[in-house]
């Protein structure tokens, strides 16, 4: 298990595979993001995204479960995050791309209002499988100290 | 139809309803954030969120779904946003809980590099059934303009 004290800012780290399915981009825009151009291949055709493309908050989630699934082999002291800078989507997410992610530690300190309790701030960038990077955030975490 | 020009910085708005349901929440915590106390009663009461919560991830996603909705209502000549700043969970949300929005135009610029483009930033709150905010974001989105 890794505490506060083992995290090194600038450490960084390559982790998750995640093949977006159509069917899957599908699934979540009908429910979160009906928009047209994460709905219909025709609509899409018509906008920037030049074909469906997955919704932002879609490639947030997908995001996340890389993560979680990262966490689950190298175990944090970690408590949550309780919000993201910077989220940044730099290019759309098609059906048929394979994603991954790399995340750095990107600045520590202690809270100030809770003993014991470090706060964390990682940025994390997602790839497609052409090595672009599409997404882009820093989550704010905490992470319990050894001593708590 | 409301242009770039239309939007006036300071004008707010409220909108949505959305009922958070106990299987929604599992659904989506399991394909994209499967960590215990999204998942499972007996370990979130452990933790401090004191009870099964959503994801972040979902909070922000049932938010999306409210703006899409209220957009079919006031249709705006909206390109997309590209970016979120200052997202923050600010309480858990629970099954059973009702959500609903706040969004003001925070801040409004013609687009240096995209002609016809111009640049939103909004201030969206999303509340719980006791007007408590559970989470704020200031998505960054393009409006055409008028002439466009």
């Amino acid at each position: 298990m890794l505490f506060f004290e083992d995290l090194q800012v600038g450490q960084t780290r390559r982790f998750g595979r995640y093949e977006v399915t159509r069917e899957e981009v599908l699934d979540f825009a009908r429910k979160y993001d009906p928009q047209a151009f994460h709905l219909d291949d025709e609509a899409a055709a018509n906008t920037h995204f030049g074909r469906l493309a997955a919704s932002g908050w879609h490639s947030c989630a997908m995001t996340m479960a890389m993560m979680v699934e990262d966490m689950a082999i190298t175990p944090r002291a970690m408590l949550g995050a309780f919000g993201v800078d910077e989220l940044r989507w730099l290019k759309p997410v098609f059906p048929g791309d394979v994603l991954s992610c790399e995340s750095e530690f990107f600045d520590k300190r202690l809270s100030k209002s809770k003993p014991g309790v470090g706060i964390v701030t990682l940025k994390v960038t997602t790839f497609n499988q052409h090595g672009e990077p599409v997404l882009s955030m820093r989550p704010i975490t905490m992470v319990r100290t050894r001593e708590s």
